[in-house]
């Protein structure tokens, strides 16, 4: 937590877990400034004038820095196990992503679509903004009907209509992100969208509608990464771009 | 787990984790081929001719197949909250990592050092290998003295001498990581090694020292992203490379 986000004209907080932080991790006393954000707006400081186990209150609240940018990036993900999930969107809101389309695959199992984790969602967001001092949320979406979804809602992500500003995530594709990432690059612009699979990768079927609708397929090459690895080596050549 | 690892000469699999992965996760039956590696040599198949509780079976051992080429690379990483180190470690062995040496730093606390975690680094090596589908552990070192390793040990880390081919990961260092790297593209040649801290990053003293003995010190942005995380983003320029 590297900066404490608040709601819009907050002069307090409440929060628990926020308030634990800044008692058990930094160790804050009355007097001391704290960096904060307000949620969509800038960020900023403000000075505790009282601590204790339900309240923290605050003085001199500027807010005067706007937010790092956003990536123009969504990523379309298949849901993955559960358990994962939470670093996943923890991850993506800190590097910046903007919008994030979680998908059903074949190899997304059903049970996924019953956690109670899947209406944590904001909650992770707010982690993942809260790390990367940021503080306009990630957009998350679900689709649960892949077919559908791609056919009727993917085009509209490239916007543009052009090729290739799609790129999908797939350990056996014949070009490598290397070579598709030089090329864009000489081309001064980042794919729109990356789709990246759960567990066990997309099945043929998927990657050959997604290709049809646009998509790009590339490797990252021999090893076979965690989804966890792959989200965040991809992710770094846009923060990077 | 997308390889089972198996000593030299094995023909059959005794370790439990693995014969829970082939029964349940692979669901594999007698007949089915396996993807197998040998620790340290090389990858390739073998047909089950049994599989019980206690044992699977292996005929028609085939091994054909180097292993990944590993980066030229150690990784230099300030002792974390045990918790992160698993997938830590794993993730550095499953992008290739040669060697790892974690070191001490002003913002580890003493506990870590005391982990039971930390007795279990071969365990966590071997999970990144059967996940990249590689069979050559990356060695792990540990130095509890963070000075005298940097004074003494460092230097000849980079070998050759040369200046700039060790970077540390510094959120308020003034260079970009993308300048840097274009820059060393530009030669051919990525650094040797890569300092990177642990929660709250280095402290002044020890970006100092580092760049006293030939580190030069990079950012990747505005952006404060979790160690595994920049891990990932960063290594991903090696695997690319």
């Amino acid at each position: 937590m590297n900066c404490i986000l608040l709601p819009k004209n907050a002069t307090s907080i409440t929060e628990p877990t926020q308030i634990t932080h800044i008692k058990e991790v930094l160790k804050s006393q009355v007097g001391d400034s704290l960096i904060i954000g307000e949620i969509g707006g800038k960020i900023g400081k403000a000075t505790i004038t009282s601590i204790d186990d339900h309240e923290v209150q605050l003085r001199d609240v500027t807010l005067d820095k706007n937010p790092p940018a956003k990536l123009n990036l969504t990523v379309v993900l298949a849901l993955p196990r559960p358990k994962v999930l939470r670093r996943l969107i923890m991850d993506m809101t800190s590097l910046g992503v903007n919008k994030l389309i979680i998908v059903n695959s074949y190899r997304s199992q059903k049970s996924y679509w019953q956690s109670p984790l899947l209406n944590r969602m904001d909650e992770f967001v707010f982690e993942g903004l809260q790390q990367a001092i940021d503080t306009v949320p990630m957009l998350v979406e679900f689709k649960k009907l892949f077919k559908p979804f791609i056919e009727d809602e993917f085009p509209a992500l490239l916007e543009d209509g052009e090729q290739s500003r799609a790129v999908i995530a797939h350990p056996y594709a014949m070009q490598s992100w290397k070579s598709y990432l030089a090329d864009a690059k000489n081309k001064y612009r980042m794919p729109k969208v990356l789709c990246i699979g759960a567990e066990g990768g997309w099945i043929d079927y998927e990657v050959d509608l997604l290709c049809q609708y646009g998509c790009t397929s590339v490797s990252l090459g021999e090893r076979i990464l965690r989804t966890e690895t792959v989200v965040n080596v991809l992710l770094g050549d846009w923060l990077k771009a």
